[in-house]
């Protein structure tokens, strides 16, 4: 039938382009963005600072930057339109399905080609304000308004909760939005680039994005380890829990990653930002404590496995400390990756070409 | 920088799946959807004929036809809550991008893993009632409900108009719509896949297809020959138009493909359509005069160049003579590749990998 053609299905091994934005490098726990070791931008910068990186091509001086946080700060307000469209969607619609809804409906004339960084400014800068909005309808609570004079991160858990939130929980959620902004090329990456490839727009590429990441294959949101530091609770608990889980021969949710044959640098990063923090958060302290705990046991259990801290396991204990509810885990991701996927939406744009595999038929011929 | 890596920036050539559902061979002029020439189902079936194929895999008996039918019907109809989020959009947005939201906001929680067929019905079945309702909203025309007894493309045109359709143009526009429903891989279709393949569902991935096929580079909507077509206006115009323009060796919209090297099965098919209903409309006339003198004098003009006449000229000259004014063309594309889209989707989800490709890193290293 397919006459000796090799198909790829899951496009394996198959290089769709070059990029500038990302080296994902497992064997040796590399991750580079644009020249710079991601955790180190995680232990220096703060997610806007990464965004400009990954938009610009270089980091902002402070001037760029406080211009940059101006102009990001305006384009998180909400037009009328997008919160009665908000509004619209029915009560037991998932966050996922209306942030795509809601980016979607950002799109409009102006966003044309080719794609601009002002759209992608736009665009991540509203995104935190559409799950705020919602979350707070769905809660019955009056939404909060964004404040101008906080950070990116600092106003989107002011928007969450509606108080200014506790620098520990700024700074530990800032180096997860940093670290998982950008990770070279994965399904939504590529779809967004897919989309972009007709010379689509910047608004239609980020809602192709979010719908992709929407499956639960695509993985990235620390859904599963958030149950095991729960469960867990305190220090205590941590060796017997996770001996007798051993024992039964389970496996530790957190732990080994499908790319990264070492430690995660993404969990190094938060680790050390955990220990920062240290005393100010007890889900903090428990994450460092319940690592150490199971590292160990690892070794002792599954020796020679290669079996590393990964970025899910500090993931869930950043986003569990910050008090974020697990439905906002994967929007949450989504939210980081609007840097990325913007960034990459305007590589593509840059030097174009449609993309357009082929497929082999196999069904009958007509007799 | 690439080591020798071969980057595959369009994925030509590169095969990403096998299908039951379209044979495009672009050498030989065959479009085959699942056994059947997508000729002889324009030439003998409808447009819902021809999505149950896509979807089940056989043609329905005329039982399994009229509760189909019945189905679809009832889905045609959008909820208070779509029509309160099409209306909040601002005026000035294009069709694809409301119909990109609107379709997205049509998913909700019972949008899950695996997709159904129940859900490319619902999809198929409302997007027609979602841009005539947009389009009534927009020319200040109250909207014209969904009429049950009427097919898919009878009633897009009674919704669109608000009087039931000439038969002709029921005929034109069902085989316009066959003819297009389906396509093999494309930037559209491959999209909607790698949405798919991280188990997100139907609605996001038709949102994506959506969004991928507004880019122009898309291609398939017939605008630009629909111009010629309105400039020669009558068939004495025909042979001097078309001359002066081969004169000033200008190219002849609707005549020659990328893909196909003979004439286009589709444009046989629509060409053969427009003369049975000859005299019922003055456009369809006329594209069948300009066709025979356009290929009269393209052989004069450029001998040896097999340049034929490709589905965007009789595409073209269908949505004229039904009166579907142009900024219709490109949802009007989407509408009838919906069965296409959600029949992929449907096969993706049945045998399904994560589609995830490489990207090959050409920033610097940190220092």
């Amino acid at each position: 039938m397919t006459q000796g053609l090799t198909i790829h299905k899951g496009l394996e091994g198959v290089t769709v382009t070059d990029t500038e934005l990302a080296l994902v490098d497992g064997e040796r726990g590399h991750l580079v963005y644009r020249g710079y070791w991601a955790k180190d931008l995680a232990l220096q910068y703060t997610y806007e600072h990464v965004a400009y990186l990954l938009w610009f091509g270089k980091l902002p001086t402070d001037a760029e930057l406080a211009e940059f946080h101006a102009k990001m700060a305006q384009y998180r307000i909400l037009p009328d339109y997008l919160k009665t469209i908000i509004d619209a969607i029915p009560a037991g619609v998932d966050m996922m399905s209306v942030l795509r809804t809601a980016v979607s409906a950002v799109g409009n004339e102006s966003y044309g080609w080719p794609p601009t960084v002002e759209q992608a400014m736009e665009l991540t800068a509203k995104v935190p304000t559409i799950i705020t909005y919602r979350h707070s309808r769905l809660n019955g609570r009056q939404p909060v308004e964004p404040r101008e004079d906080l950070s990116h991160t600092a106003n989107y858990l002011y928007m969450l909760f509606g108080k200014e939130p506790h620098p520990a929980h700024v700074a530990a959620l800032d180096a997860y939005l940093v670290l998982t902004a950008e990770h070279g090329m994965n399904a939504s990456t590529f779809s967004a680039r897919v989309t972009t490839s007709t010379r689509s727009d910047m608004a239609s590429a980020v809602t192709t994005a979010i719908g992709t990441m929407k499956g639960p294959l695509h993985g990235g949101a620390p859904s599963e380890v958030d149950e095991t530091l729960a469960a867990i609770g305190t220090k205590e608990n941590a060796e017997p829990y996770l001996r007798s889980l051993l024992e039964r021969g389970e496996r530790l949710m957190g732990f080994g990653h499908r790319v990264y044959k070492t430690r995660d640098p993404r969990a190094e990063a938060l680790s050390i930002v955990a220990k920062r923090v240290a005393g100010d958060d007890p889900w903090l302290d428990l994450a460092v404590h319940v690592e150490n705990v199971a590292i160990r046991l690892l070794e002792e259990y599954k020796p020679g496995r290669r079996l590393y801290t990964n970025v899910e396991f500090y993931a869930a204990a950043v986003l569990r400390a910050v008090g974020l509810p697990k439905e906002l885990y994967t929007p949450t991701f989504s939210l980081s990756r609007m840097a990325g996927w913007t960034a990459h939406v305007l590589e593509q744009a840059a030097d174009n070409r449609l993309i357009r595999p082929q497929s082999v038929y196999t069904g009958p011929m007509p007799r």
